[in-house]
């Protein structure tokens, strides 16, 4: 299967130069198949969400393609391109430091009063009107007469774009990570298809992330219909990946989680081969599980405990190093946590600030 | 009057020094006056309110004070001290992005059930048992076995001490700025105390900053009573002043918003003497009629509408310089706006993103 | 006259778009006259060099041209779309630190070496040549097999263009600024005819800036020349204007320095119209005469000395408030300096760290 | 042995806060043995240097020692905690850039004429007087009525007490490196002492680092001491040590790292116990021959060549991904060297503007 490309511009900088970003397109064959948005490195410096872009395309041209797919890597230029010292500072804008992965935008439909015009639609229908709601109100989001930020900018473009497609899968990482996944708790048993081990459950809130910006709104109005007696499955599938460590690209392993997303299309029907999941143990863990380890001093870090796996409770979690207080017996902190949990990521420096988030972990995890 | 000095720890560097705010105090003559906690320079740019509370201390020193009064200047040293190129990189967490004004702690407090166990006080021990409910709930969270982030330690520290004053001053500026006022719209009567010629009216809604984190629960509280029957008018007096431009310092003028909060704390009998507020025209405009105009393109700006007075609508506001379109009709692009309106700040730097914030002014505006 | 427009690609970014410059070139009837090349915004918040470009470029359409004008505004695309907070991160790579200006190429060329070959030229040819072998020099450099920074491929890039012109134009700006020029000592009278009352007479050293880059060559034939009998007057005329404060546009003030940049083209002979330097009183300084001050405390800083002013010996310069201090004569100290001096510029922000450059004072002065 | 500790005052925040580096003596029993100056962390992100004086005190407390040695860990507070997004911002100075590493004071001596007072003196009152002369000139520096730079002031501070010692270790850390030492050519059998398995070999030229302040003024003194047939060996001892890469600590490692300083001093008689340097291959490269290759496209980038091996010419250093290319041959480029090299290190992020030095490779490499 081929491809073709545009780009969308997203912004423009003082000197004119306008922020675009490149789109990739596969054409789908069959009309009713669910069709796909993938977008990449948001945050400036976890690119290797363009490895697995590349490895999947690589794959897609050799595939037989049901549903459309759009892919968009390289999806902030400003956050991509904005280095302070050695690293990538792609986290947050760096003007006003919101978060790029927290400009999307919160619909907050009026569920009840939007139906009162649609409830006559059937279910095909009713989704399509749905749908063409949630674009125009981007639309009208981005038409604001006073203007919009260039986070929401940003966001409410690639929004728009994302919301058209029946799967969206927006591809991150952790500062120094093992690989996991956000789910929706509605789609949790998609998460066997990818090649992750660790799946965060999570409930139906907006936090400004692009994966709730697109199955919020319709989680929404399946929870609201289920209240007239009405049964529509949420009808979208939205995820997060977190493929491992920012500031690190691997051509080999982007090839692992290529293969995880054709087993995810394959199962859903975006492709007509048959692949199959990867043979791994899977774990979950609820969101109010996952919890954030705060640096309960200043110092040097010596990470201990190793990412995806088991620590067990008092188990050495980090060291804290405070040469200020050699001789004395706080020279060296040995940090652990009471209960068992697995590390999911830590802080990406060897030095901290007293409260910086040290370490996430889950806790009280479950096999899929 | 004299005063004592004192400091606070509210966190630790990597190095392990320790983030230190000095805290004066002068003790009042009268217990039953109300208490202040004023303190500057959260934002690490907004330096001014330091060299306002220099003055207002001069005056102190020759006055009878009759309720104690802490001042708390320098209060962010990370942020005071975070330099990036020439300027104070000091709106926001340098690790993660997080504005330093939107970190205190959103009691969210169970009116209904705390009432439940405190309706047989009388006023006054009623008022103490909400303000200790408060102050305990910043320690537990401070207390937190998780740790909590560098950004909560320091603003829930400070937030803590705030909570037992009766009444709270924090002293900001705008970027480029005239002075103009945060006022939650129960206190309006006492914005015509200070020297400031613009007030917003802000409602009961907490977004993250000081004052809204000491009046919100109280204004809370008077709200519910009402629907008991039993009147309290909110307890605390909680405002921002936004004292000119970041980045400045200017001891004359600072002696200028030291007289009005004297004039203040005169008419609320925090000190004995008699202070006349300074006679000026002063105007209020709504929290919703306060608008933010985002950068229409990228490019070199040229500020054309003086701050603080009235812009006709469809008058220059803004040109928007482009020399890469030099020789198009788009080389030099002029902004208004269509009605008419008062700037009250823009933004600190004369080049621009499309969507960065341009210019923030209040419309509708009423004398107060 | 009209111009024709290009652009020059001077690097590239993470996701692969181009940095490139926009260039304008006005061709001159004479082919005798001399050519020109003018930059601005090399330091990213530098920005009103644009705005005296923008100027210039009105007044030359309405000139008769004699001599080829290039003009290339928004010189570094990378520096001026680099933020750190509300400011402009501009002066220095963000990954390196290396200062914009301190980047273009070092010819040190073996004059007695080249001279050997070329000395049966006559002085036309002998000019012609030695530019030829500048140009060809950078060319080179651009052309290292193991690459070249990112600082460097800008900077040569731009230096290879202006070797081709006779003067060279570099327009900067000071933090907080009064208007100033860096000349060689050699042109000194030419700094009457720019519409700048304090000039810096520079030497024949190289510290890595435009100017130097363009004149020290030249500069250093001639005075091999003088050794070897030959009268060579220096061939290149190449000044940095510093038009006041950075992060500022002003057009109307732009239009000022367009004219005095005009009244040196008059001056030169290239353009056909007689246009008078503006009538003001005009200040020399040498460079060894120019005084950089340093924070000698940490601190809030309130400047007191007014910029391009006599300061008498003793009179305030600054002040430094140190709040941690209240209480003690600590608290205010007033900095003055012992002998007469013109502050020209100061430190961009309002408060400082132990050693951060305060002022830059001339002493010494003489009237041009 | 035990030790005492004291801090020496390094500048000054602009919150006044004082920025001091802690510092530890080991007092030796021989007065004629070497004494030595050790200092880590003037890059801030540069940690491991503190974990090796962790480890080497702990050797230190059981062994004999003869010589004093003093300890400077965490030598740059200001660079050490200023982070910028997750990662220490600490290779240069946030306001000017200039890197830490290039600060220190260039005594330059007249020799000439220095010697002309001295040359009476036998050698030991010689060296005496010459290091009286290296320290006074280090405070004169640091009187300047002037004031000096932030930098200057923490170098030039380090430097006079690191003037009187004997022996000079500076502790630093490459971006992603692998172990390397800086040695100058007349020290060269002591690269073999180090358990640093790759050494250059750097000539009598002060590029600003610490190192370098130290060695060449006495290099040169003992090379003009030649040219008056008066042989005086060069009379101390400085080396930096790269101990792998920057924003890691390792207790383990460092260690090993202790110990190859432990034989270093068992060599030159600062301790009594003997400990044989680690045995191990180790290789030099002289300094002209370590190469620096730039990214020729940005891009994202995977790491290809391990650091510390040999790479044949020709085989791949690294891939650069370029997504906007894909479907083109322009979508991977991979990058080699022509000729044989042992990679050092190579950048720490995983993407590159165009010209970033992508690695630092050593040729013509022979056994030590």
């Amino acid at each position: 299967m081929s491809f073709t490309q545009s780009h969308l511009k997203v912004g423009e900088l003082a000197t004119g130069h306008e922020l675009n970003v490149p789109i990739f397109k596969f054409t789908g064959t069959d009309a009713n198949a669910p069709t796909v948005y993938i977008q990449a490195n948001v945050h400036g410096a976890e690119v290797q969400g363009n490895a697995v872009i590349y490895q999947l395309m690589q794959l897609l041209e050799q595939s037989t393609i049901l549903g459309d797919i759009v892919l968009v890597p390289l999806a902030n230029p400003l956050g991509i391109n904005q280095k302070s010292g050695e690293f990538t500072l792609g986290r947050f804008d760096p003007i006003t430091g919101v978060n790029w992965n927290r400009e999307y935008f919160n619909h907050q439909v009026d569920v009840q009063d939007w139906y009162v015009e649609h409830q006559h639609l059937d279910d095909a229908a009713l989704i399509s009107a749905y749908r063409s709601h949630l674009v125009a109100a981007c639309q009208q989001r981005l038409d604001n007469p006073w203007g919009i930020t260039s986070g929401h900018l940003l966001a409410v473009s690639l929004q728009k774009m994302a919301h058209e497609a029946d799967v969206v899968l927006d591809l991150h990482t952790g500062p120094k990570s093992c690989k996991h996944l956000y789910c929706p708790t509605y789609a949790h048993d998609r998460a066997k298809l990818f090649s992750i081990p660790y799946t965060l459950m999570i409930p139906n809130e907006f936090g400004g992330a692009m994966d709730e910006s697109i199955f919020c709104p319709w989680w929404q109005l399946s929870e609201f219909l289920r209240t007239q007696d009405r049964e529509l499955p949420v009808a979208v599938d939205a995820f997060t990946l977190e493929l491992g460590s920012q500031e690190h690209i691997d051509l080999h392993d982007a090839k692992n989680d290529a293969l995880g997303i054709m087993a995810y299309f394959s199962a859903k029907g975006v492709i007509e081969e048959h692949v199959a999941p990867a043979q791994m143990q899977r774990f979950g863990c609820y969101l109010q599980d996952y919890k954030k380890y705060h640096a309960p001093l200043g110092g040097m870090v010596e990470y201990k405990a190793p990412l995806g796996e088991l620590l067990v409770g008092g188990e050495p979690l980090a060291n804290i190093l405070r040469l200020d207080k050699y001789g004395t017996d706080q020279v060296l902190t040995s940090l652990s946590l009471p209960d068992d949990c697995v590390p999911i990521l830590h802080f990406a420096s060897a030095s901290v600030y007293q409260g910086t988030e040290l370490y996430k972990v889950m806790t009280n995890l479950f096999e899929l």
